[in-house]
């Protein structure tokens, strides 16, 4: 039976995006798009979402071309998938959101194949926790698995998300979030109040200023990889935990070196990632491309 | 002859600082207090700058406690010490300015001491590009000389400042800074731009997300020293320019192994100044407890 390393749940959305210069309508989004894409350079790659029966054909093929399975994606009769419209404004870092159309992710309720359910290395993307903590008491056999969150279900839905953080290994999330969960300017007093709430580890994310690792007592600090070019930061934290797990279920080795080195390549693809719109840098790029980056990172680091 | 390896040129001021929990009057401060300070761990170093006959004896006494070189040091006969009155938000980075008080620095001519005319490491410290490169002129045998500078003289001391630049082997300033000099919002095309001016090395600082130098098209990321109890950001980055420049000086190496370690040890001192107001970290600070941070910071970043 063909079985997934990695299973990813996440939502896919098509997305009407406006940056400073150039403006994309219906393209190709959502939190599991960019997350399983960018684990499919590493690993054999789940996909747990949902779409309705809008969802435009080619991008199930483009999904299949990833090499992604998508046997975890549900196709549901006479819904709409999930859509999202975005203004970033000139620093391309703050965005407003133009409309939110849920559509099927209101009512989604996560599949998982029985080719998924024992995957090692899971990333339960950000959605409701209550669907997150749904999918994880179908695994049978995880090894690591990877929470991200955001700052509407720290408020809404707490309650939930502390029964998460007891039954996950790394925590995910931005550092405004960080400061709402725990009520903690300072990051690192942050990350402390975060791991005693359950997960090991704690990767808190600076967006272009990259990200910190906390373990107990230990930092890391992870570089966001330098761009030039950015065009689209739609998805970069997707990106960067998709790379992450993907890199960390290859490596299958819970050392620190590895966890560290996943968290680097999720710098690397990330940047990939928001030199173009959608998945669109993602669809030539190699894992020598990955490489070549990943040792420029590590130049531009060491000393 | 006594002879400062390194000579420092900047302000002295008194301080009135508020922060969110705390806050201190009449306190030591200025970008040549901090940068001389932290310069003086590593080498002899050579203060430049002017206060008022108002200025408390005990502090000479504090700068030669630190071995810091004081016969550039002006004292201006009835002359008022520069003063100024900030106070900052809950974040601790942004800041407004309650009160400015030139005083003796509004008409303050650097005398460069024949013991400092043959230093080889000269920081010029943020004041008017005119009276920075009317130090520079009586330099004799500068192997290596950085510069400050910031948006007011950006904004009206522009064609200074571009003759400065062709002078000085590193600029330093913030990315908000570099952006503002060269329009450019992206800071690796503004260094870029920054380069062609003249400066060989660009630093641009990001505050508590570290800081990027750039030569030519190499990068080199510079953490910030992780910190979990902020006092005060005053004088955060004289202290990172301070200990650049002195530990570089004792290095007295001009490869780049040197600059980036200079740059580390930047960070290093800049976050313990943080943990107190004015100068007091530092005051029973070692070289053995920047070393120890030295050290710890490696770990955080090399993988």
């Amino acid at each position: 039976m063909k079985k997934c390393k990695t299973v990813i749940l996440g939502s896919i959305g098509i997305d009407d995006i406006q940056t400073k210069t150039d403006n994309r309508k219906a393209i190709l989004g959502g939190a599991a798009s960019y997350a399983c894409v960018a684990s499919s350079f590493f690993t054999e790659t789940g996909m747990m979402s949902i779409v309705g029966e809008d969802f435009p054909k080619e991008y199930f093929e483009k999904y299949k071309k990833f090499g992604i399975d998508i046997e975890g994606l549900i196709v549901e009769k006479g819904g709409k998938t999930f859509r999202w419209g975005g203004t970033y404004d000139d620093n391309m870092i703050d965005r407003v959101t133009n409309f939110t159309e849920l559509n099927t992710l209101e009512h989604f309720e996560p599949a998982v194949p029985a080719s998924y359910e024992n995957a090692e290395y899971v990333l339960l993307g950000n959605l409701a926790p209550a669907t997150q903590l749904s999918v994880l008491e179908k695994m049978k056999n995880t090894k690591f698995v990877v929470a991200d969150t955001m700052d509407l279900w720290i408020n809404i839905a707490r309650e939930d998300l502390m029964k998460l953080l007891e039954k996950i290994d790394m925590l995910m999330l931005n550092d405004s979030e960080a400061r709402l969960l725990t009520g903690e300017h300072n990051i690192i007093k942050a990350a402390s109040k975060i791991s005693a709430m359950g997960p090991k580890y704690v990767v808190v994310k600076k967006g272009e200023h990259g990200a910190v690792l906390f373990e107990g007592d230990e930092i890391f600090i992870v570089p966001a990889y330098p761009i030039a070019h950015l065009v689209d930061p739609t998805g970069a934290g997707d990106s960067y935990a998709g790379a992450f797990i993907g890199y960390l279920a290859s490596a299958d080795n819970l050392n620190i070196q590895n966890i560290k080195t996943a968290l680097y390549m999720g710098s690397v693809v990330a940047a990939f990632g928001v030199e173009r719109f959608s998945l669109e840098r993602f669809e030539n790029l190699t894992i020598k491309d990955i490489t070549n980056n990943f040792n420029g990172l590590k130049r531009m680091t060491q000393i």
